[in-house]
């Protein structure tokens, strides 16, 4: 069953640099959407910040299996009504495939429970991105490494919680690494982080960039009904009396 | 260098619940920081909720190096400031130790990133927390099991991020079981979160388990001083030119 | 793709033991067989100890992308020859599923690199199987346990390495739990370790057994391409001259 | 109590090969152990491949508390018998700190589990380790990276388990990266791989490079006492009357 994908995007920086609407003129969600498609994803949909509700209504996230996340420059302008929904969506068992700068969205790090803090730099560097977790299926396709000919540098420390798996590492010409592919469980939801492309390379116009993508969002669809269920249980075997009963039926607190 | 250690309890339920009080005369926290000073660690003050600033003023949480929390009926209580203040001293390198019914308190969620809900019983059962990571220093001392006659029950599943290590789980006659030994790193602070105890059962007089959080304080204490550093950064290696500084320059957001 | 399975067993209980015979008439590794075709899996094979070189001839093992392993009282009969050739296998991508008392088995030893030594007791112990990863593929349509009514006791400390995730903790009656569902990568290939079943308990009749086995061995069917690729490497970016080329081309050991 | 350590060295290369004489003139093992000792390690003996038993007798292993080696040209020279004497005392908790090409060496393949595999190039490369988890003891005062001026490259994938934790990722100027600060446990023992430094470069005076042996040994040295204790048992909690316990008796095998 192919999972229904929604791709997010600021959709800022399109309309306000013309160095960036250059490389994508119908915006990054709409480049990031075609690739998916490329790579066998049919249904997918794109939602914006600036729609209403951020295009991110109820009914959107319901119906989203993987939700696909870009923003950078306007991560407060999210509400926390909508933040607080899609974190809620994830440990009900949505995808969530955070890229880039989206290491510091208000979802992602509400996740994380961490500063998602790093080091970066906008200049020339080349970006190469190491398999070291070559079973993974995130790292399907890919090869030994992707090489991205210009990108921004993200370096250590990445102020996140040990990964659950580590499948890519980055090398970058101005002497950086990054952890830059990364997984992660919160309730039923699994998230995957990818480090690349900053707005100002074409990044996501690279095949293998594309294809990581697709293949997290495969990864990351729920695959599993096991419920999770909370609360106040009887007990499966049998237990002594409780001669406190009385007792803690007035306590009664939780 | 012995860590300088603050006890955080809520202090309510022996303020208002005669079966609690029986127990705990002073408070579950007395009994808990005596419990640490008969483990050998000596510089140990506690704070509770109803001090002003909760006992946490900036000066306590700067001097502290390892908290230990306790907290049940009242975590709404806790100023969302000071809720946000533990996280942050979390992240700069303070240990924390977080009891029981504190799974649900604004620190640990807020770092944890999960619901951190789980199933409960407040009955009979007996617990039997078994070592399953025999070589960590938590575990030292320990033997193979440590059994509690009586105890609230936990039960799976316990909805928090795969822990960085496990170290205990927990056996109860009524059919369940536990992950009751999790340790967990967030920013530069490491994290133990440890099962037992219920106000109405008088766990914290129980040895093997105030040698347990004793040997978690000890492991939770900050012995680590590699700087945790973010930001813009000149390369380390030469780069070549940057075609589009000028441009960048101009962007020049983040 | 439905991936291509061999179930391995040791086939010896079941021509020496009646109470296994009657359990198991064709053999476990027939009725494991039978569970994952109902579970869906279409292409499965068997193969036992005492045929030629176990069954697993290189012919055979090249054509299995899964390999479920029961074994138990003939562990030392498996030759190194063959155990060795599993492993490589292993970590050339073929997934292996790994049964109860395979835990002692040559090829899992070899891979965990400790002793996989355990706690036992054949008695009358209902199991029951928590699930605590209820994200995970593996757990897909299991509830929130699966019990088996009686069940030979494995108890911790099993002294495997930390898996890379914990799928299912047993309770057993007489009072221990132990990590009973776990995952491991070994090169490109995964392993799911699964407890239950004894050759005296009708387990593998077990439809939520049989479903987790199915599970598993979906899980651990090679997905990834990405090549493990070793040995001296020409570097990818320019490097300083070498002044010490001449004396380091003499060295030229490894 | 200071960790009782042994510095192992094959010590051949020192014999056999004037650039590296010049640098180790007293061998390989007495640089590390005079790092050790300069870093307040003071309990450290030395052993080598070519005296008996490798110097590690069974009463020398027994005095052990982190055994550190060095290894690359004459693995195939050390006994198997040797070999598993060490994995053994692994099991049973010493600690072991596996040094560069050690990684290839009998005693840490088998503990791994793995083929242990990598890329490499003797060549000018500059290696920068960046600290990924700066919570971590082994970090301690090491600031945000190590640099080494040149340093034979290892290159991922690095074909180990999934480390327990991950301290350091190396940047190489050809193009590469490598996850050189690495923990395992392995039964009661911990274990730390530690990718520097090849025999033809002054690593082994590097003084980062020193401090990081030496936090890795304390790191390493045996902490818990929690038993490892395994076999049949009986039960701690009552069972039902066992109506196949005059067939079990019988069956008796394990």
């Amino acid at each position: 069953m192919t999972p229904r994908i929604t791709v997010w995007n600021e959709f800022r920086h399109e309309k306000e640099n013309r160095a960036v609407s250059d490389i994508y003129p119908d915006g990054i969600h709409t480049a990031i959407a075609a690739g998916l498609r490329a790579n066998g994803l049919q249904d997918v949909r794109t939602a914006t910040l600036d729609e209403p509700e951020h295009g991110l209504t109820d009914d959107v996230l319901a119906q989203t299996d993987v939700l696909v996340w870009w923003g950078h420059k306007a991560h407060g302008d999210l509400t926390d009504a909508v933040a607080e929904k899609v974190v809620q969506r994830v440990w009900d068992g949505m995808g969530l495939v955070v890229l880039h700068s989206g290491h510091f969205s208000k979802p992602f790090k509400r996740l994380m429970g961490t500063s998602c803090d790093l080091k970066w730099r906008e200049a020339t560097d080349k970006e190469r991105l190491w398999v070291v977790h070559p079973a993974h299926p995130i790292a399907q396709g890919v090869g030994e490494y992707i090489e991205i000919p210009a990108e921004e540098m993200y370096g250590e420390h990445f102020d996140i919680p040990a990964p659950d798996e580590l499948i890519f590492v980055s090398w970058f010409t101005g002497g950086e690494v990054f952890r830059s592919g990364c997984t992660f469980t919160r309730g039923s939801g699994k998230i995957f982080y990818f480090r690349p492309g900053h707005e100002t390379y074409p990044t996501y116009h690279h095949e293998g960039v594309l294809r990581v993508i697709a293949n997290g969002a495969r990864w990351a669809a729920p695959t599993a009904s096991a419920p999770r269920a909370f609360g106040n249980r009887a007990p499966l075997e049998p237990l002594p009396e409780d001669p406190h009963a009385a007792e803690r039926s007035q306590e009664g607190f939780r």
